[in-house]
């Protein structure tokens, strides 16, 4: 099902790459999953880039980095759960984008998460998401994107 | 009830206008209902302000937008759920408020939200929130508000 | 249990200093309380410092903040709840931190929350966590938190 789905679309999940103590990289509570804020690391780990959209990042990078985020909190779920395939829906995105104060593609940037999720989980992807420019984000990071799931039968 | 209560109040929900796909203007999990980030459109679907708080934006127009924001959020809960009836509890509200980073008086522009929503739900209006002065926002809005809600019942 | 601890720790809980109306301090809904937005208050009820990190807050200063702001939460909830004896674990804090556009140390600044929670709570304090950069906070304040409880039994 889920877990399928990401190699047939040919997708990679990076990590995981847990934050540090006393953090938790996702937490399950009454039937939901949430992760902590994702940051847009490759498989190396590293960051894919730094700086401010509207600045240095290009809005085509913004939105593979978004892309990144969210496959890194796939692999985050991934990890908590054992299996994608236990999520039934995904609830909630945000989405934080560090950019200047005349930067307004928030939307398009964080498309890279939702489209990706959408991909993976098909209907079961669509979420409520806010979308917020903001002035800096960790490691200088370009964008970091929070993920809440259900989860399926009791679970 | 409340439905009625919007019409008492001389209100008139603008829209709903709701998010592009994969995006849902409202998810219902477990007895809550959860918005996208509402900007504030009008009723003919424009942002009423555009820019920053503490720049080109007055405090009192960012309460008019902060208001505006809080019934579009009205109006996808409304869409979404049939009626505002089903809605049993205000729970949470997060007011992101693009200003320079002088600005300190994000609360009083959150307020355009809370107080709406208190006139609207009397003590059920009453929430938790989180006022924050931010670098941007989509297309350039001066306000952005997400609104958690309890529904009725087993809803 | 948790209320005892505040004081082997030698800590003291500031306040309760409750949000205006028509705020709530804290919203408890279906086995889990949130706070509103906390600020780095003192027990006299002062900021403890203003400003952006990486401009005149270090980020000593900003660490100190932050560990304020998870105090003036828990102090909240012990008002709300009657104990804290009643929170089972910590869900989730979200660590807004005002920075300038260069700042890249949000993660420090928020442990000072986040280790404050695990000092008290023990493993139940660990949590899922997003740290973000932002403009500009309520009144100037460096930082502002908002955490996330799971309470314990049926509550």
């Amino acid at each position: 099902m889920h877990d399928a789905r990401i190699g047939e679309l040919g997708l990679r999940l990076p990590g995981p790459f847990p934050p540090h103590d006393p953090l938790d990289a996702v937490v399950v509570h009454a039937g939901t999953a949430r992760t902590s804020g994702c940051l847009p690391r490759t498989v190396e780990g590293e960051l894919y880039a730094h700086g401010l959209l509207g600045g240095e990042v290009p809005v085509v990078t913004g939105v593979e980095c978004a892309e990144l985020c969210a496959l890194n909190a796939l692999s985050l779920l991934r990890a908590a759960l054992g299996t994608l395939d236990a999520i039934e829906r995904v609830l909630a995105v945000t989405a934080f984008i560090a950019c200047t104060g005349d930067f307004v593609e928030q939307p398009a940037v964080a498309d890279g998460a939702s489209r990706l999720l959408e991909r993976v989980f098909g209907a079961g992807g669509r979420h409520t998401r806010s979308a917020i420019g903001v002035a800096a984000l960790p490691r200088g990071a370009p964008v970091e994107v929070e993920v809440t799931v259900a989860l399926s039968g009791g679970a």
